[in-house]
């Protein structure tokens, strides 16, 4: 089945547009726990579970399990593998790469970890998203509008007579469904030029909670006609919620309350 | 010492601007070699023991040693360090995040691996340079204008009136010496458009060689007022230029044979 498929079927049967961010980082990680790589397996595999019938996708950070030192695959491709079948899981990787060495990481990532979409960095053009967006039954979710403070710097950037990351919202609308977009909820008045130039596409959501950003405008103006399309992603502020041993209970309660204020915000067909 | 004058005083030493990339493709090691990590740890050390006498500094590529599994990291940690000192080491590994993730990726590479330099991408802004540019005595590489075909899609797009790669240059150039640019031999004509913009900066050139770039004009064009400070990079052809068992040898007398050219390239003073 395509991502499309997968991520709607995921959406439509948990009645959410929530994704659920796995950052995990050892000194945040409740006590009680045990040491490194056991103690964030066992941690995020229990958000997995506890979140999942909340959540219509998951999204670990690669970078928050390589810092895990040698083991950090073998860490990832078990919390990969606690996320229960028919929800697609993204991986946050922002590679930016061409050729052998993007085909590379599209095996590694897509066939031995078995995640079902990667973020990808646009600015080497369709030659280090293809191999991503390529694959049968996989996406690629390309950075647009990032929420970080220096990223008007590059992408608003004036190409004759619009910004940046809108001649690349234009780009990534040529290359198809199984691409997505990263917008940024921090910057989400910007989110509707994104949506009128990429009318089918997912646009996955970060920097709500901890960034700021503003969940309503974003899911107003980033979801498809009738609702849908607009996958907000929250990470720190369901994985820290309590900080106590009731963390995954306490990252339930809050990915349903979450998932409520998605829903309230979805424009009416 | 600060990356810079590593760097230089390498060149002078060795009376060199060649840097030797190391991409090592598992399926392509000669024969003779024992299996996986062993294998490319050998060739790799050998490779980087005939030519340091060439070569001013070298730059391995993550991704093909993450695609070596588990034991990626230790691979690569053993490569790095048959380094002999004084020669930096650049790690190719385009990363473009910000915040806790960057900085995770700068303790890794430069704490852990203990490389002098780490190739990454602009499209973010300084928010994700900046952890790597500025810790003392290392830098980062900016990919301004890369060698891949698609990279026009992007890399050209008139910002008021010039490339956008040229509008990144600008920026490398406000963001200090601890930043050098990447800049495709493929190419080579703009060269000069960067040059004339980051008067102080490395430029690191790859797209020689297999990929058929100019290393007449990259080196004419790139290089500093009075030579230097173009740093030309080729893999494949030093790697495989025997394939068979003299594989270090005859990577050592092709980084010879390319020294010279460079060398015969350069701007007279």
């Amino acid at each position: 089945v395509d991502f499309l498929t997968k991520l709607n079927t995921s959406a439509r049967e948990r009645d959410s547009w929530l994704c659920v961010g796995l950052d995990p980082v050892v000194e945040h990680l409740p006590v009680g726990l045990p040491g490194r790589a056991a103690g964030v397996v066992e941690f995020c595999s229990r958000i997995v579970l506890a979140t999942a019938p909340y959540a219509c996708a998951f999204k670990p950070n690669i970078a928050f399990f390589e810092a895990l030192g040698a083991d950090a695959f073998a860490i990832l491709k078990d919390v990969v593998d606690s996320v229960p079948d028919g929800i697609p899981v993204i991986l946050d990787a922002k590679r930016g790469d061409i050729g052998s060495t993007a085909e590379m990481y599209a095996r590694a990532y897509f066939d031995e970890l078995g995640v079902d979409a990667v973020t990808v960095n646009p600015y080497m053009g369709w030659d280090a998203v293809r191999p991503f967006a390529e694959r049968p039954n996989k996406a690629a979710f390309v950075l647009c509008l990032t929420s970080n403070q220096s990223a008007e710097s590059v992408q608003m950037l004036p190409v004759e007579g619009e910004p940046l990351f809108l001649r690349i919202a234009e780009m990534v609308a040529s290359w198809g469904i199984s691409c997505g977009l990263v917008v940024g909820a921090t910057r989400a008045d910007m989110i509707a030029a994104v949506r009128a130039r990429c009318r089918e596409q997912v646009l996955l959501i970060p920097g709500i909670g901890a960034q700021g950003g503003d969940l309503k405008r974003s899911v107003e103006l980033g979801a498809w006609q009738g609702g849908g399309g607009a996958l907000i992603n929250a990470s720190r502020s369901l994985l820290y919620a309590s900080g106590g041993e009731d963390y995954a209970e306490a990252a339930a309660a809050a990915a349903v309350e979450l998932r409520a204020d998605i829903s309230r915000c979805q424009p009416s067909t």
